[in-house]
């Protein structure tokens, strides 16, 4: 049996009872893997968080979850939520992948490839040779509402969305997908990870792009350049982190531009940052920091990160911008 | 005898008397001119308008002033600046080297090389052959104080320093070059220019790049890229025309974002919006629009300028920044 229907309804946030909810889902995932064994693969991201700790409470040590090093984390990344699910008694596996991630992403500079080479790697290469090892049939994931809505209007291809698209998962990957989050949108989903116990670091965690650090290079992903974004990321999740924004972000552009040093010419990098407002993703507005805010971060960034010498500030809502870069 | 020395030795604006240093260049320029005829071209900005008012009055009929429309003016400029100079009573003539130019910039992307390209497109091509059409051996140019000093620091290469490095004009173009206000920084020539009764949409006009267009599109500067760029900067000039900055400019970048319109994928351009504050664009700090004004930029320029997507405020200071985009 199916654990959704392919004609998704939205569960809104006035009509959730966390509580309710996530016994459902809960029983739903025993169903489904009945004795069988599930994987899933854990990100920190409060989506995959909320799925590890109901798939654990369902299978106990008959969900295996892996945590996959992409090298396309940020900085500290996969220490950090090893730890945390450590002191929950939840044990995770870290697979370090990052050559195979940048061999895949090689000489590719259209947005939608990369997605499409990053979906490959982690569901046909690393994740199936891991659930072939572990003789799991079942993926559990951490697709939301927002993620099916974009893909099914064909505004970007979201990395898990693949039953949606008709994409037999049984058929060509041998397993199966359940989606326990995917009628609820990040605001519902913070409700039941709250509910879950799980810490603050995760529920209140500003989205992140699902492909990491890929997807916030333009042009070419390669170690050197997810190396700058990371220390630029790094920088600005710091100095926004207080500000309650709904996500925010450091781009790292492939346009170079004149600047000067010692009074030299510098032909470096520029960051883009956007901050936004937004309650699911769908719409959303761009802050408005303080100029003293924006002024410490094109301050730190050209200086404490290699090569750049521009920064710059998203004005623009969306639609028609989008709220990550591509 | 040379009109200027190789060491340049700045005047700054305090020491300044704007009629007697009119007098002496005017003086100059006859001492160095005689009986002979001088060139010179008019982009309408305030240097070079500044010198064919003070060619004028030294020269009369004996200097021949030209307009070249290198199809990388701001819009209904040619027509603009021919119109005030009718006004006045100074003939210009307006030369259509549109081809030229694009064709001489046709898959270069790099901005030294784009420069260039302009650089000789303009001086070597169809200069030359203005002043061999008509017989002069000199030009007049208006080169000011910070564009020698950015030359000889190596920061970037401005189009008419081309004494200062080194290359003798009159054994490669077959013409002497003359800078009359090569000692003055911007706000000097400014005074200059009020004092020759220049009007003021002239000289609080705000600097724009001498190679035009050209240098505010990253990448290939096709007819069509300068299309695009030429409608931003006419919204952001419009919109920020109030506020007394010292320069402001729209940059059409090479990098392409997904946007959304009508609920459907968008693949489209960014524009990054720089707003100075300076005296002497030798540094600058980023102005602080309110974020209202900011919103009119950021619906308008989407709205209104085919294909694009995605605005940007540039925030970071001159250094480590430059004025100008590239």
């Amino acid at each position: 049996m199916e654990v959704y229907e392919m004609e998704v309804k939205e569960i809104r946030i006035g009509d959730l009872c966390p509580a309710t909810f996530i016994n459902q889902k809960i029983d739903k995932i025993k169903e489904s893997v009945r004795k069988g064994l599930a994987v899933n693969a854990l990100s920190g991201g409060v989506d995959s968080s909320a799925v590890t700790v109901m798939g654990y409470i369902a299978l106990g040590n008959r969900l295996k979850t892996y945590f996959i090093d992409t090298g396309l984390m940020r900085e500290g990344e996969p220490q950090q939520v090893a730890t945390y699910f450590e002191i929950m008694g939840i044990p995770i596996e870290i697979i370090d992948a990052q050559g195979r991630f940048f061999d895949a992403l090689k000489g590719l500079t259209d947005p939608e490839e990369k997605r499409e080479a990053i979906t490959r790697t982690f569901y046909k290469d690393v994740f199936a040779d891991l659930i072939r090892q572990s003789g799991a049939r079942y993926l559990l994931q951490g697709t939301n509402y927002t993620d099916v809505e974009e893909t099914v209007a064909g505004v970007k291809r979201q990395h898990n969305i693949l039953e949606q698209l008709g994409i037999n998962t049984e058929e060509q990957f041998g397993y199966r997908v359940i989606e326990p989050l995917v009628q609820l949108r990040k605001p519902a989903i913070r409700e039941v990870a709250k509910a879950l116990a799980l810490p603050k670091a995760i529920y209140n965690r500003p989205p992140f792009p699902g492909p990491g650090l890929a997807i916030i290079v333009k042009g070419e992903v390669t170690p050197e350049r997810v190396r700058i974004v990371r220390k630029a990321t790094k920088i600005v999740e710091e100095v926004l982190s207080d500000t309650g924004a709904f996500q925010y972000l450091a781009i790292l552009h492939e346009d170079k531009f004149t600047g000067v040093r010692q009074g030299k010419r510098d032909y470096g990098f520029q960051i883009e940052i956007r901050c936004w407002e937004s309650a699911d993703a769908k719409t959303g507005l761009p802050t408005r920091p303080s100029y003293d805010i924006l002024d410490l971060l094109a301050e730190k960034i050209p200086t404490e990160v290699p090569g750049v010498v521009s920064v710059t500030y998203n004005i623009t809502k969306k639609p028609p911008s989008t709220i990550e870069a591509e």
